[in-house]
């Protein structure tokens, strides 16, 4: 590998639902096999349908007490696309989702959405959501590519957010090395390399949030695979942070 | 910003303490005003002496016992290396560094070490080192790089490595987005994207580990900026994960 190439896929028009998102990347690419292509959640989420207007949320009890100064209704959304709740500050919930991800908000958003009084929820199945897309592709360009669904996640201990997946298709999602030897024989202890993680912040350092560009290609990688970000999912007999 | 290119600094030899690794790098790759150049943290360690033999440890009581059937003078010098220990299981050790970095085994590594029976150390100043290859870059070729050394670890909640940002001199570290706006005015609420996390996650993605490619080149980033690695480092006060 000589290098990787990463850019954007520029002038997208603003994404609603039942866009063809596929058809619109061909017309503002050209696709080459092994190309990976980072999307947005968000984009994925408004081609979905997968946005709440505020006004149609009733708040339960415990959204209301846990919003604090905020918009209980959003809070609502928010429990609703989580399977419990880790910590809260303010208004800020850090809650593990549906699919298993631990995240702010159940990765609910209201900045980028629509329209005001509009949230963006996370997609149901972004596995599916990246392989639809994957299939698309391949049909309309002959291409291979991988896809890679990003979002923005804080981290404990770490100040400020970083693109991971939250959806694969088509691509190594963990590299193992487990086995692999360094120079000197040394069996290595880190085992697994999070390889679509990083090619999800990877990604985000061309997309940036202010841009409107919720797509990038990255080219060189040699990252063919039929991984899937579920696993990227800490089982529960590994997780050290319950 | 057209794009980013990540190209690894081809055929540096094994690094020795002293070593003149800005003249080893200037000899193999062309830099460019506005290159972040990311370095593998056991590059730094190694030119700046950080290894021990462990055959000159004497573990303690407490490394004994901490070992099981692991080493206990290895986890002696990850306790040395060490302000606290969050968790343990089995030999693993999860330590807060003296940096305040919150990773497996206070970056203590065997593999890839200059021999067998020796570990290495994470720097001392991690963005001082990097500072200081920012500045004998600057001298031997008049150009303004940044600089990132990193190291990969482990998440809770998601498996796999990704390589984050121990130091850093030349750069922005946080991009705070506080106050901007997105295109429907909605003032955003994830302020900070930690960007030198993520240009140390996509040079892994061609340093890999194997290969022997201690250093590679971000080129396109417009990412110049005065912070330091330091800053990743989430202040007491607002961590949710003590």
């Amino acid at each position: 590998m000589t290098g990787l190439a990463i850019f954007p896929v520029r002038d997208l028009p603003e994404l609603q639902e039942g866009d063809d998102l596929a058809q619109l990347i061909t017309e503002r690419a050209e696709l080459e096999d092994g190309d990976v292509l980072v999307v947005a959640q968000k984009a994925i989420s408004k081609i979905e349908g997968r946005m709440v207007r505020l006004d149609d949320v009733e708040p339960s009890a415990r959204a209301r007490e846990l919003a604090g100064d905020g918009d209980p209704r959003r809070i609502e959304v928010i429990l609703g696309e989580a399977k419990r709740v880790l910590r809260t500050r303010g208004s800020l919930l850090i809650t593990e989702t549906r699919h298993g991800f631990i995240c702010a908000s159940s990765g609910v958003d209201a900045s980028n959405a629509p329209e005001p009084g509009t949230v963006v929820l996370l997609p149901v199945d972004p596995d599916a959501s990246a392989e639809r897309l994957r299939a698309q592709l391949h049909e309309l360009t002959g291409r291979t590519v991988g896809v890679v669904v990003s979002d923005s996640f804080g981290r404990p201990w770490r100040q400020g957010t970083t693109d991971v997946a939250i959806g694969a298709a088509g691509i190594e999602v963990l590299r193992d090395l487990k086995g692999a030897r360094d120079p000197i024989g040394y069996e290595l202890r880190t085992t697994m390399i999070a390889i679509a993680d990083e090619i999800a912040g990877a990604a985000e350092l061309v997309m940036g949030k202010l841009d409107r560009v919720p797509v990038a290609v990255v080219r060189g990688l040699d990252a063919g695979g039929d991984g899937q970000a579920q696993e990227l999912v800490m089982p529960a007999e590994r997780n050290l942070f319950p």
